[in-house]
């Protein structure tokens, strides 16, 4: 039997959970199928645990990004686990295999920006393991972090009627990967450098993050790190709920709808299904929407509503009003495959 | 530059340590340098962390090993470092990057063997991360354990004078891991299949581990990962001093100086500089040898003493009190490559 015969990915985590892991209980508060599994320790507090893994030529390309870049961005996919759980990263260690004709100054670039990105965020590099690996580069992650007991922003704690939101926009990051794809490097960062910079080097949530849960009012959350659709699907799935999206309240920066222009692409689809944004997608109970929305305003965090948490199904609402079947389709292919 | 310049592996995790990692402080207790990082957590505990890459083809070879084995393997190789610190095993984290034509039944059948040896010393999978690896199975493991505070087993807690100790015997993996290179499966199995397991299956000291901690009198330990020559020289290094080794007292198996006449090794080699044991080296006061040794023998793990931390150097001394120096220089350029 292949992974695909079980809903890929999805199916095939669903499996391991269910087979392999071990569920809460002792003090495992919670495992597999949120953003990081919490441990309680002494003093009222949770240890968060996340562990992430960068496969060259699969998720970045060394002709599309610089080492430093690579390194960043395997720090700052880990910290995203970490604001998606409303926690503050504490350590980070990172496993690295790499081709023996990798030179030192080319690892001590992936390390300058793993560490960069983790000192942006408070983090540090506490351990790790060196490898080699005959093809290609791959970087694993472990980063920790901690949280008050009670205060984890988890998936399952959602509930119809909760509204959705967005930090940031969306669509950037894939709009800087279709201009890479289609355009090559050099002219996509002639086209748009910052589209391409956010696709190479995201920035982790973590103030957001924090500003959400001192409000004390966000129910739940999880970081996009496949697109608002597929990954507003499994936060709903985790609370046994439907979804709502509404396409025109959709934060999209103009940049985003130039560079999807110039590229024949649709930006609503980008945003959707393009993922890599690491924005932070938030269930808030209608009436704490203003409070949540001025807090996260306060420390520079623009939150977007973009729809609802119903009872069930998948609907994606075009500005007309009218369902938009064709991406709500490719939304859910993409889980499915 | 290459790593080869900056004297290979060594070089590197000291350089990446030097420039990029966070040294003790705040909260955490150790750093880079020992077999797991330990953070201060409330309560008088340490957390212990530990991560470990196996790369298909360089770890291991599936031709070699049948998937449970290597599933097993990635498990007991974490479980070992955490031994080494003397701590008590909690969760586990899974990363495995795989290639698209991987049957679920293979997948199953690793983490049927990771599972139960993370069972089998009372650890438990909690998270991780699935990814495609387009030509070989990637498998990044992170453990994590708790530990009282003041009773890690540090590497740099060592001093001249003290006995080095090891755990069980030597040679065991590398007889086997010989057997396969040099016979192939088939045959390396009908000469010895419990060797050949010995370098698939390894078993972690968890519980020679925990007795030991209860004396209160081992001052250091660490696993035996890359041969006790080399490893012995880390703990050395790690605490400023020297070591000698006394080649006539190895606890090496009869088995092992079978297989080795058989394929024209000498089992001495095999011991000092084979690697892969996972036992534990310990360095123990000399007016407390005994008691550790009773400890350890209470629950059925023999602890033999092999050697002394001395001023500075690194001998090997023969059957016949003479120095040799052909096995040192060999643990030595090793070490060096």
């Amino acid at each position: 039997m292949r992974i695909t015969d079980i809903g890929g990915e999805q199916g095939l985590i669903e499996r391991i959970a269910k087979n392999f892991a071990v569920g809460a209980g002792d003090n495992l508060a919670l495992g597999i199928g949120d953003d990081a599994a919490l441990i309680d320790i002494p003093g009222g507090v949770q240890l968060v645990c996340t562990t992430d893994m960068l496969v060259e030529g699969v998720h970045f390309r060394s002709d599309w990004s610089d080492p430093y870049s690579v390194g960043w961005k395997a720090a700052a996919v880990n910290l995203s686990d970490i604001a998606a759980m409303g926690a503050d990263p504490t350590y980070a260690f990172l496993s690295i295999g790499f081709t023996p004709d990798t030179s030192l100054e080319h690892l001590d670039r992936i390390f300058d920006g793993f560490v960069d990105c983790l000192t942006r965020y408070e983090s540090r590099l506490a351990g790790g393991d060196t490898n080699s690996d005959p093809e290609r580069m791959v970087l694993s992650v472990t980063q920790l972090g901690t949280i008050r007991r009670g205060d984890a922003l988890r998936r399952d704690a959602a509930r119809v009627g909760d509204i959705l939101l967005v930090t940031g926009s969306l669509g950037g990051s894939a709009a800087g990967l279709a201009l890479l794809t289609e355009c090559g490097v050099a002219r996509a960062e002639k086209i748009d450098k910052d589209l391409v910079t956010l696709h190479r080097r995201p920035q982790p949530r973590i103030v957001a993050a924090r500003a959400a849960v001192a409000t004390g009012k966000v129910r739940s959350a999880m970081d996009l790190s496949d697109g608002l659709l597929i990954d507003a699907r499994k936060l709903c799935a985790a609370c046994g709920a439907g979804l709502r999206i509404d396409t025109a309240s959709l934060p999209i920066a103009d940049s985003v709808r130039r560079a999807a222009a110039q590229i024949d692409r649709d930006p609503i689809q980008l945003a959707l299904t393009g993922g890599e944004d690491y924005e932070l997608l938030m269930a808030v109970d209608p009436a704490a929407v203003d409070d949540v929305v001025k807090a996260l305003g306060d420390v520079g965090v623009p939150l977007t509503p973009v729809g609802e948490i119903v009872r069930a199904g998948c609907r994606v609402v075009a500005p007309n009003g009218e369902d938009d079947l064709e991406i709500a389709v490719a939304g859910w292919d993409h889980f499915q495959s």
